[in-house]
């Protein structure tokens, strides 16, 4: 059977540079290979964490200092590593309402309640988090953190804009909250303004944790991602990174590639999935408004966020899908309460642009067949 | 000025494979490069733990189902994660008197109440463990597990016998005990009679974690070590390896290397090594018994474990030696409650044999002036 595989956050693997990563392995394992025989810094290998302060840069005019960032296996570790941190069970933890399901599966094994905050193409509704600030601060609760994808998020692909950004910096500060930011998606960039300044900027840097990764340009097979934060909080998350330091051998690689090519691949990969994003709206259109009510059209990440109708039986539409061979992620994945709703989300970075023409449209009749009378 | 590294357990950098390497890279990236676009399977790349599964074989003549096998950032995150997993502060866990510095540092991370039990030439003493249980149990104190180092121990190169390893599971089981061997020197054996077979295969692979690495046979830069547990001790472990997975890029190439050359590679380290292990013992014997009261001569391993003069001044003996640009581990580092201690280890597998020369005889000079008349 056929398999349509629009379910995990990943890049097109046919840009995946294959012949790029080679030639850094030549040039930089005869260099460093036999420093291999020792540990790696407890931060990770130094160049691949100049190509985030040069990143950072060129994203938000702001050089920082190399010491403040450290690699991680993947976004993932650092998010595990503030969870374990910072989180006891019972402790109260604020998303957006819909996130990122890796995130939210980690909080929940570390017991956090977590409160999710409505969103809209904007991002997180700041009068509503205003609104459970309050309420819980009535209930004599503190959140650990508020944790946001302010850039092209996981999964709605919409932006946080500027004023929302600084009203929860304002609102972060009135609460004495800490905000955590996971800035995975925002290199990837195909159409109009680029997403606004991070949070940690726009921040000061102070009470922020910005998370960041190489998953989402090169692949999540790297295991490559990061975690920046002011000097202390930096050393209380790295304390229980007890795993004996980030691969050389991956960082190696991946530091020599992306130093020389990290723009000009980003280039490529984002010429590519915006001709998916556009493949995916066209069928998507298609399909509306029998099948698929409204969705969010991305400027950047690899998400598509799509409302059915609300008389769609899902769980019948996701066992039909599975059985039709489409591999996605339905709504409630991403739900902070884990709740069955009318939603799925689209990645549309895998998916050849037959797979997506074809794969969409079993979509579409399957929604249509699940919906009941 | 000079240094003389014989700080930490790290293989000879002339002998790490970079050719072998790139090799492996060069055949493998071509073939699965573009699948780094996804995750890795939560257990690590199938290739290398296959490897894990043939080398098993070859030590102890079972072979194990694959699945049994999980790949870890190095041996210290399989350490990290079993900790967190069992150990709350307050917790008790029973270790050799001497043992890795890391598994010390990460039990004291998680609060435990570390229980040493002296060894001598056969490993830790099973008289001295069976009193401790006893009086353990006398105050209601159940261990959360035993955790032992059998094979070309770190940091004193012994290997524990035959009679000791059934008795240490008999004791385990009579008390309830779970057992964490780990095995990340076994490999390393280049004189007489291999180690004993495992205590996981001793034990039948019952209530034993076991853990290996590839850190000591290529490099700790690389971070691939591996845990091996029944099913549902497995499934526990990793529940808290929220890390997205191992790095398949290096587990790719390091895979592929491997399963090609695995004992050929051995064969070439252990040579070295052994060459190694002889010069420091030559220098060794020069000096005694006035710097050098005592020694062990590992077999297998990378270390050797000196008994320093009782007269030593040994905080001036530290001081004198990092003026002098020797590195290496006080005693007190590889002690369960890090007291000081008149020993030293020497890890001998980085140095070259001219540093072996000069850098021992520095260390004899330095342990003669810190002498207290």
């Amino acid at each position: 059977m056929r398999e349509y595989n629009f379910g995990g956050g990943m890049p097109d693997p046919e840009s995946f540079p294959v012949e790029g990563l080679l030639d850094a392995a030549q040039e930089v394992l005869p260099e460093l290979g036999r420093t291999l025989v020792g540990y790696p810094d407890p931060r990770g290998y130094s160049e691949l964490r100049d190509v985030m302060v040069k990143r950072f840069h060129r994203k938000n005019g702001v050089t920082l200092p190399i010491e403040r960032f450290a690699l991680t296996c993947g976004s993932m570790q650092a998010i595990n590593l503030v969870t374990q941190y910072f989180v006891q069970p019972g402790d109260t933890v604020v998303t957006e309402e819909y996130t990122y399901s890796g995130t939210l599966g980690c909080l929940r094994r570390y017991g956090a309640n977590i409160v999710g905050v409505p969103t809209d193409d904007d991002g997180m509704n700041m009068d509503m988090l205003e609104e459970k600030l309050r309420d819980l601060q009535g209930q004599n609760i503190k959140p650990k953190f508020i944790y946001t994808i302010a850039s092209n998020q996981n999964p709605t692909g919409t932006n946080m804009s500027v004023p929302r950004r600084e009203r929860l910096i304002s609102l972060a500060r009135e609460y004495e909250l800490l905000i955590v930011e996971d800035d995975c998606y925002a290199d990837l960039h195909f159409e109009g303004v680029p997403p606004p300044p991070g949070i940690y900027k726009l921040a000061d840097f102070s009470n922020v944790i910005y998370i960041g990764s190489f998953s989402k340009i090169l692949g999540p097979g790297v295991r490559l991602g990061y975690v920046s934060a002011s000097e202390e909080l930096l050393t209380q998350i790295l304390s229980l990174k007890i795993d004996g330091g980030t691969s050389n051998l991956a960082a190696y690689i991946v530091g020599r590639f992306l130093k020389n090519k990290l723009w000009e691949h980003l280039e490529t990969v984002n010429r590519i999935i915006k001709a998916k994003r556009d493949a995916v709206m066209e069928v998507l259109a298609h399909y509306s408004p029998e099948a698929f009510e409204w969705w969010t059209r991305p400027t950047g990440g690899l998400f598509i966020w799509i409302k059915l109708p609300d008389k769609t039986d899902t769980p019948r539409l996701w066992k039909m899908l599975d059985e039709r061979g489409v591999r996605l992620a339905p709504g409630r994945a991403f739900h902070s309460q884990g709740q069955e709703v009318p939603f799925l989300r689209i990645a549309f970075g895998y998916p050849t642009l037959a797979d997506i023409h074809e794969g969409v449209g079993v979509i579409a009749e399957c929604v249509q067949k699940s919906c009941t009378v």
